[in-house]
């Protein structure tokens, strides 16, 4: 590494990508309340597990979670379920887009991994356990809130709601696998938690210290809570690494070099082991659906600090 | 044919079917009020274009109609769309499951012909039309009445409850529909029309009335109504010789060789094209879910009669 | 039927149907020596049960069969194996192209049926019966010949040059078949087979000829020969219903009513259980691989004779 | 790291591995030259890039190479084609099997990476780029020769000779795929040089030298030599860890967490990036088909070094 100092590099390269790049890509416009979003936002939070934070533009400014919220109700149901959830769920790259029902059909309704829709909606199935989606829903943001140790994380109704009124393929998905009796509670309320733990609404800042429990064999550096064990937050890292970016897992794989799992709300969760985790959001999404600028920033973070894996 | 009458032939080739076969199959037991049925009945009923009727055994008992509804919910809908049904609609045989999603997803929507359960669903939402469940399936459940002469068919409301509560994959069907804009109404309208024209109660005779317009090209023989035209019901007996029994249309077509429509209730719509309508009904279904003594019953019929179109 | 005679109904028909839409479609290109096809050429031959021989247009000018070769090999399956057949392929439509591969593998190497590419393999390789290739051709050649009484039908050399020039596809298949053990003489020999059936050249009215045992429960109706069992022949009769003309058998079904085989050479059969066997050739294609002035002049032909069994 | 020497741990681990599991695992029987090895070899290998070499068991004995020779022809493709090999194979996950023929109907001919039969296939043709197989199979040797620094690898023609014999659907992959002129070559040229190259014979001792490039960015740290650039290095491992090991990539990221890519002769090479280069083999394959033993060496090996990349 060089002597630069990690918040020198984080806003040399926070600043060299937002010059370049701002206001790339397409923002999701499948609903309102995204689509207003201002297409040139662009912020970019790293914490390590030492305690240092460095960050650039609009990282305190609260955005759509979306499928990021996944790696959260992942945690949560590993905590609760242990290696059961496997039973339920694969662990494997789909090769499908994210959406996709052909796969579910030929294997039974058990879902290829916990990051397609599907996947996903198992998991929280496992989280809900019985409760009420409204206790499902406060126990996930209050676990978020734990986890950024910040208390103004919390639902977007607007984003909730819209989400419910349009999201038919989520219901085809979680009737279809009801059907093979692998959701427990109702699709109304398997998927009245879905849809609002992705209208979560959180910052950079709050992301990357969330987050940074995986990045540290499962136990929270700054706090010393254990929050999974250290063969999960292995397992964990190793998904968002080979599925956190529905078909272009591959791609995020090479260009970054990092676990990491996006969200149509263009923000990006991206875990460094042993080192730190680094949120960064950007609306415009590439042809993929992941943040386009993002993708770009931690592309070029992950080079100046030599992080990638590979 | 032969010298002997038609009625006849429908009593000796019931009674041979039935002394040697009746209680073949496995009844449905998906839904606690079709499990129920006794696996011993068999009804067997036949009129013809200038009104001989002729029937064996329980032909005046009323059995679940189940996706023989299908073919007059179809005739409702090309009466009220016409051709340009088949924008939302193929008319091909599926090569897959009655219930399969992954040639939906394929093709982006459109299901593969109005016979399978996906394309069922969208030929309900055409005869739905914008109006109430309620007021639909009075009109599927009069058009039924009209067409049969008889006051007696109504919706089994047990029957169309443990299906509403019971139809995941039908709702996953019709929410991926829905997802590609191929529905009109909402989900639950359309469902809940789609199961309770399944829930209608009828007898091999009424059954048998009720299609003998298409045994005439679309006009009824003997009331001289005109149901539909001639091109309809020949697109009709066309669709279900080669789609009428899901991954068995083409055993069904060498076997009786005359266009056809089952049921999970165990009856059988066939139509013998200028001469008559032939309606059978035995519980018990074979190895893919068409009524196993009923099939015996008309290719036996069928070849006594030379029926068969091959 | 009318007053008019077949033959001054054939030759309207076919009047009227050149007239308006001579050298419609798209002549097949894949290989050259289809290609240089005269998109103009029509013919038009029926010969019924009785013996009345009718035709129009070009209907002694010898085109490439193709897969209407499939009918014949068929034919000669079941004369060698019988029932035993069905094991190694289907009898349901498909509900995918011609040449798709994907059911292969879901079905673990049985094709769905005798007319797709893929099942029409399988039923050479039982034809070839571990005979060479040279033998196998000389008997379909041989076959084709006594069934129409023509001694001038044989292998177009060229066209089977180019057709295994160009197979990629086939040989994909058929390897695919042959990794299940679902070929016995070596790909090489089974496809040198299929080729060269498929490039032999034949006449309208030899096609016709050669086809009138499947109107007539297998036996030729001139000669008294019993070229197929009743039931053998009712079945072939089925699967050219359901089966003979790729993703648009259906469609053949609702317009022409009849059971018929397709080839891309221009050529179709059909058949009419009980009275005839007609033979049409017109080179260019329509969207789906037909014969588009070739089904237009069936469905006019069958419509003006009653002939659609729906 | 402790104060053990690799060497001291790596003898542990291996003597820990072999004496709990030696012989697991169900050794390939589709030819009969794999079926004959004895299932209770074991080799380790490692080699870091500052120089140092450990090993354990039989690393010094020869086995074959199989789908490991893989990494060395797509690092021949990249040389030769750089960025233009991804026009003709993708990179990303396929969850399919690993001889699946169905994601490239649906993809138009182009598989989904390197790693997969298919995709391999497509990177031999451009290796082979017009040459003769004689030539491109010496050529591939030699540059294993080069990268291991070892005369002694060569082709075992048993093995090349059964792979054709027995290699359908290979063949069907590639007619497929030359049906998409997606291969340049002859499909038996294409194959003859595949068949090959997957019967090199190489020892664990080679196979971990050769691979040491790819843990120092593309340059071979002990000679010197640029095999390749280190975006390609790069790449090469990011396509290793997201689809090294057909449907059990995600679970090798997990068990090991390192880039790795198994063959089906009970080999895998696994890198440590910028530290080391890994080959283990124990011919015992488990349920998914990679080397049960040999996988289990890793985990631990990984787990005692720190190595996991997560």
């Amino acid at each position: 590494m060089s002597t630069e100092t990690l918040a020198q590099i984080v806003a040399t390269v926070g600043k060299e990508i937002a010059d370049a790049h701002r206001g790339e890509g397409k923002v999701a416009d499948y609903i309102p309340a995204l689509a207003r979003v201002d297409a040139n936002r662009f912020g970019l939070a790293v914490i390590t597990c030492d305690g240092q934070m460095a960050e650039y533009g609009d990282a305190w400014l609260p955005f759509s979670i979306q499928s990021i919220s996944k790696v959260f109700t992942l945690t949560m149901a590993l905590q609760r379920m242990g290696e059961s959830l496997w039973v339920r769920v694969g662990r494997e790259p789909s090769g499908s887009r994210f959406n996709s029902i052909v796969q579910l059909e030929a294997e039974g309704g058990v879902p290829r991994n916990p990051f397609i829709n599907a996947g996903a909606i198992v998991v929280t199935d496992a989280v809900l356990a019985g409760r009420t989606p409204g206790e499902a829903v406060d126990d996930i943001r209050d676990t978020l809130r734990r986890l950024a140790g910040a208390d103004t994380i919390d639902v977007d109704k607007e984003v909730a709601t819209s989400e419910a009124a349009t999201g038919y393929r989520n219901y085809s998905l979680a009737n279809f696998m009801k059907g093979f009796d692998n959701l427990h509670s109702p699709v109304e309320d398997v998927l009245q938690t879905y849809f609002h733990q992705c209208s979560l609404r959180i910052t950079c800042r709050q992301l990357a210290r969330a987050g940074l429990f995986l990045a540290n064999e499962g136990v929270d550096p700054l706090t010393g809570e254990v929050v999974i064990s250290p063969e999960h937050a292995r397992r964990i890292n190793a998904i968002m690494m080979t599925c956190g970016h529905y078909d272009a897992s591959g791609e995020f794989a090479f260009q970054v070099g990092l676990p990491g799992k996006s969200g149509v709300g263009g923000g990006i969760l991206t875990i460094v082991p042993d080192v730190a985790a680094v949120a960064v959001w950007s609306p415009g999404l590439n042809a993929v659906g992941n943040s386009q600028v993002g993708t770009l920033a931690l592309e070029r973070l992950a080079a100046r600090m030599r992080w990638s894996v590979f």
